[in-house]
């Protein structure tokens, strides 16, 4: 029987649930491992089959009204031989009685190595499929790994490797190892069960015995069904209405983006507060189109000529702002309709994000204005965009510069934020920002999409705290990440973080587990924080690709190298040590008195007679073992070598020489500086411009060029597994 | 037979492991859970001791020449009656043939749930406890946990809920919870053991079975002898040398602290280099004692009278500093014994740290004129000795100011840049500074008895990358830390870290979970880097004592509101949901537009309408599932009110006002600033500098402040639970 017909012939009895012997033929028409069986209803036949198996056996009983089969004496194992088979079918039929249909025959499996695997369906991502330590321990340690469907070959592997107990999969107290081969058929069985069948809810494989030989057996399997869901899949109509869409989407973000013309309902008709207000913050940044001011009672807003509505305009914008109190959106979005106005933003709150029932049913009422008037919406609840290449800024003190980078935000503030740490700590400019707030009509995957084809775009840094289709932001974020690295900090990763999301934009916040399986099988960069999202970025954007997790530190200060292998030990980077004859060498120029040759190499002497720093990098560069360098600067030191002209001196060393040093092995730089001295601190604010005029990425403490580095060193290896990739 | 009996007679027949039958009469001796067993020699009285432990049995052929038991046949399981009895007595003897001295018999333990328990003997940390889960899965999983014994019910209760698998240990299944009294005995009885008996190298339980009633059961054991150690301890004799030890060298650092005279052997006729020198550092500095430069060569340094060699003074001196290159220092510390001076601070380096041999060697020569001299020795290689109060520095660029904190540091850089960020940052200023190397005479330890009875002394911080006598710095530290916080970084927790170690200072680092096990058992700080360090100290200080782990914040901006959601939870600190009648008193002066009413509470209202602050602290302080609160200051937002006028005013609000409404929970700052404006940055520093004043903690970003404020609980949870707190 093929599965669309099991799954259909027990819907049609009303049940939720394949059978034992229903869930293996389903499983082995994909397939996986399950333990082999006979249906028996004489003795002969048992014994015949029997013997054909193979000792030993177990034999249980079936019959469609049996459950307990255990309790009732159903099960029969460890059957070694015919004599055994008899007695233990003539037991089972006397216990069954008239219950009784057929016995099922099987070979008993034995394997001190017990795993689960299974699929299940996430309200966010849907299908998703799960690997991990089974037996009794299996609830207790929750040692299991996720990933959402469909997944690659290269993705089950990855999902056997991180479990704790993947030593079990190994050379295992003289048990074979593991057939790894069997493993990835079973997981991928499971990812291609659930495109195949959307009404397949869960499958559960347990326990799933790895036996003394490696081979993989599924010995019990449960499948439950969803009535709700269609049997099959309908994935070729959906791709191809997602196809138009896109096409729409990314027409209209590029409008929004490259406005000619602008309109803003609710502009208020003196400055009453600190913050300017949406149309004074887009008229003083320089906007150069067309702004328009939309008031009801006057025509004149600080000498521009004012309108009453939409209608009233000259033309149709490019970008209507809708500002007013929430309650007034409904209107300000039927004049859009009525003008036949397309592309908004609203920065007006109020709605979903704040918990409370009038802004549900508010945000209700405007998601209908919104699909049946066919509007592309940012927002609510925003702060819009931010395209300084076109002078356009919804809100103040942002950069005028554009840059590589782009951000898209949920969190208005954090959008704001962001660029102001990219910018000014790290010398890295945007190219667009958007901040989109409740999502109504257009969501991070359509921002995203637009980015992925904006040419002045070369990295995107994401801020979510839910997403409406899981699935969709994986195949967006994987696709893009290999030639624009995707940086998503996700807020709400824990679960009293997620419950500060519900009420904050009122975006679901999918489980922690999930969403890291989102983030690992995408290969997209996951940060914890703004400044670590700023940080991996420039890293990320002024780096060469690595090859490898050997670093080389070259600074001064014994402590702070011992911190250094630590941090780098937690990250999995490595100190390599170097072998003798690179010590040797070194040794020729730099004295042994106050000079700690190792890795870290604790050597002044190579920062302050700059004539061996170059040398010194080239040597190490050539070394297969050293894959990236940090140069640490303890600055209150460093600034006692002619008050800061060293400092300075050595920033321009770097910028101009190392590249001719460094083999095209990443270099970035780190400083340190604890004294309060102004003048020490200026030197520290000159060192810092040079190098990041420079494009050599600069960091405030090891700890954070270590993580940077690190992240950088896990993007290149995922690059390199991808199939393109070999 | 006396477990010293037991031992003895082991040893003098050149055993070095006690049998399984002996192993268990030891353990018992100690009240250890292990499985009853009796010897029997006849098959009759098998039966009867047999029928009277009750069905069913193990039986086990014994002799002192079997091994490979079960291969051999000679164990017979799940006897379950007088005949079955019977017939595995005769088929054991039989297998055994004349090797064949007796049998044991012992109920059959049965139980899903097998845990291992055990004594080792660290290198640094002597004796250790563990306890860990056992089974198949016991060494794949590694879910073990330590402690340095002995330990208190207290510690061992600690152990059994540090594991993953704690789980297994409640009820399970249907099975019931584990005797936790029996655990936590049997915990204690390997703890009394490692004390009583040095010569127990190793004892291991495994499996230690908890049945299904609860109860637990040593099934097999395994104790393992040292025939170097002696038999029986002489714990009485060391305590007393201990103590005379330690009044000796309270004496001799205090003289060093407190310096009325200081000798420096090796000062360089003219300064040619940035660093000045020892003897010019502590010139430089305004040491007003006296002070004399000791050189071969000259009787005259920049106007200062120098003498040829101590001998040569006019005096002994409190405090000798010895500045030569290290071939030198055999020279002047004979110098030293030769003119009576016996308290030393060696700057030089070039010894074990080098890793070098002649290093090695160089140090091996000083350390027995030391210990031949009795002389009191900081260093070598380290910077020495700070104590503001008496002007005291052996570098330069410190602060003047003194305060209530001290730091023990093995590394010189370390010590001078925390100096420099605790007194910078944090306005935290030090009573003294100990930096002390490689330690060739006094350890940390001695330091740290030395600030337990200094008066200015009120917190302190400590960074070690390895320690002599392991339990010696963890009895210290758990003894001070109730009156004095210990804060504790410690070098080389990581493998990588831990070879940077080796060559730094020549210590020996102790493996990464033995000395979680230190921190753990004694209640001290564990901090990761220097700014975490100055973090917390600064929380501990200021702070009161906390009484809970429930936060509330109070700042602005939607997105930084889940991410310290996310923060608190990882670190265990609770953002409680606020019940529907404090949100209604809230609502009643915080309008709902703009303003999100949750925890973390956005509302810029509350702070740029002070009057509305006090009373928000005041009503949440009154709840009890309020233990403390974070002010969240979004500055970039916040200057916009009166160009930063206000923020000085929320400042001083803060510091006149806040204890009055905070009900004497816990409050710290946290700023975010990332605009460039160079007012605004001046606007910051303004802020900072009122609220370090005033003594409240500010911290930059959320993060370090959710960090910090969990050390704090951390803190005063475990003094708590001291046995003298009830």
């Amino acid at each position: 029987m093929k599965p669309i017909e099991l799954i259909d012939r027990c819907l049609q009895k009303n049940r939720l649930t394949l059978d034992e012997a229903e869930s293996k033929q389903l499983l082995k028409h994909y397939h996986l491992p399950v333990v082999n069986e006979s249906i028996v209803t004489d003795a002969d036949d048992a014994v015949s089959q029997g013997e054909a198996m193979g000792f030993p056996l177990v034999m249980k009983g079936l019959g469609s009204t049996l459950t307990h089969k255990t309790e009732l004496g159903l099960v029969k194992i460890n059957l070694s031989s015919s004599t055994e088979i008899r007695q233990a079918f003539a037991d089972i039929q006397a216990a069954a009685g008239n219950a009784w249909e057929a016995c099922v025959l099987q070979p008993m499996i034995s394997g001190k190595r017990e795993f689960v695997a299974g699929l299940t369906r996430d309200p966010i991502f849907g299908p998703v499929i799960m690997f991990g330590l089974g037996g009794i321990f299996a609830e207790a340690l929750g040692d299991v790994a996720f990933r959402i469907a469909p997944i690659t070959p290269y993705q089950a592997q990855q999902m056997i490797e991180e479990l704790t107990s993947r030593k079990l999969l190994g050379n295992f107290r003289g048990e074979a190892e593991a057939n790894k081969k069997q493993l990835i058929e079973t997981l991928m069985g499971l990812s291609q069960i659930a495109l195949d069948h959307p009404a397949i809810k869960e499958v559960d494989i347990n326990p799933l015995i790895i036996s003394e030989d490696g081979s993989l057996t599924a010995v019990d399997a449960l499948i439950v069904l969803d009535d709700t869901a269609p049997a099959l899949s309908n994935a070729t109509l959906n791709a191809q209405a997602d196809q138009m869409r896109t096409e729409h989407i990314i027409k209209a973000i590029h409008t929004m983006a490259n406005p000619r013309s602008i309109a803003v309902i609710g502009v208020a008709r003196t400055q009453t507060r600190a913050f300017a207000g949406m149309y004074r913050c887009i008229r003083n940044f320089g906007f150069p189109g067309r702004l328009y001011p939309i008031h009801p009672k006057t025509d004149n807003i600080e000498g521009a000529k004012a309108y009453p509505s939409l209608t009233a305009l000259p033309e149709k914008v490019d970008l209507v702002v809708i500002s007013v109190p929430g309650p007034h959106v409904p209107a300000a979005l039927r004049d859009c309709v009525a003008s036949g106005n397309k592309n908004i933003h609203i920065f007006s709150s109020g709605f979903k994000e704040s918990g409370e029932k009038e802004g549900i049913r508010l945000q209700d009422e405007i998601e209908k204005i919104a699909i049946e008037g066919q509007l592309n919406i940012i927002g609510p609840n925003c702060m819009g965009i931010h395209v300084p290449a076109n002078r356009l800024l919804t809100w103040s003190a942002a950069p005028e510069k554009s840059g590589p980078l782009a951000i898209v935000s949920q969190s208005g503030g954090n959008a704001q934020d962001f660029v102001n740490i990219a910018a000014n700590e790290f010398g890295l400019y945007l190219s667009k920002v958007f901040s989109y707030g409740n999502a109504l009509t257009l969501d991070s995957t359509d921002f995203l999409t637009y980015l992925a084809q904006d040419d002045l775009t070369k990295i995107i840094a994401v801020y979510i705290e839910g997403v409406k289709n899981g699935r969709k932001f994986l195949d967006t974020i994987s696709r893009i990440n290999p030639q624009k690295p995707v940086i998503v900090l996700k807020g709400g990763m824990t679960e009293s973080g997620a419950r500060t999301v519900a009420s904050h934009t009122g975006a679901l916040a999918g489980a922690e587990k999930i969403w890291q399986a989102c983030f690992k099988q995408s290969g997209v960069t996951h940060v914890s924080s703004l400044e670590e999202m700023a940080e991996t970025a420039v890293a990320l954007h002024h780096l060469p690709p690595t090859n490898g997790r050997g670093v080389a530190i070259l600074g001064t200060g014994g402590g702070i190298g011992v911190a250094a292998a630590d941090s780098c030990a937690r990250v999995g980077l490595e100190l390599p040590a170097l072998p003798a004859d690179i010590l040797e060498k070194l040794r020729e120029y730099i004295p042994p008195a106050g000079n700690m040759i190792r890795n870290p190499i604790d050597a002044h002497i190579v920062l302050v007679l700059l004539k061996l720093l170059g040398p010194t990098l080239e040597l190490l560069s050539a070394q297969p073992y050293v894959n990236m360098f940090i140069l640490s600067l303890h600055l209150d030191w460093l600034y006692g070598i002619e008050r800061g002209k060293h400092t300075e001196r050595l920033a321009h060393y770097l910028v101009n020489n190392a590249h001719k040093y460094t083999n095209g092995k990443p270099l970035v730089v780190v400083w340190r500086q604890y004294q309060s001295s102004p003048a020490l601190k200026e030197s520290r604010k000159r060192l810092v411009e040079i190098l990041k005029e420079g494009g050599i990425p600069v960091y405030n403490g090891l700890d954070r060029a270590v993580s940077a580095l690190a992240k950088v060193v896990e993007y290149y290896e995922f690059q390199r597994h991808l199939p393109n990739n070999g």
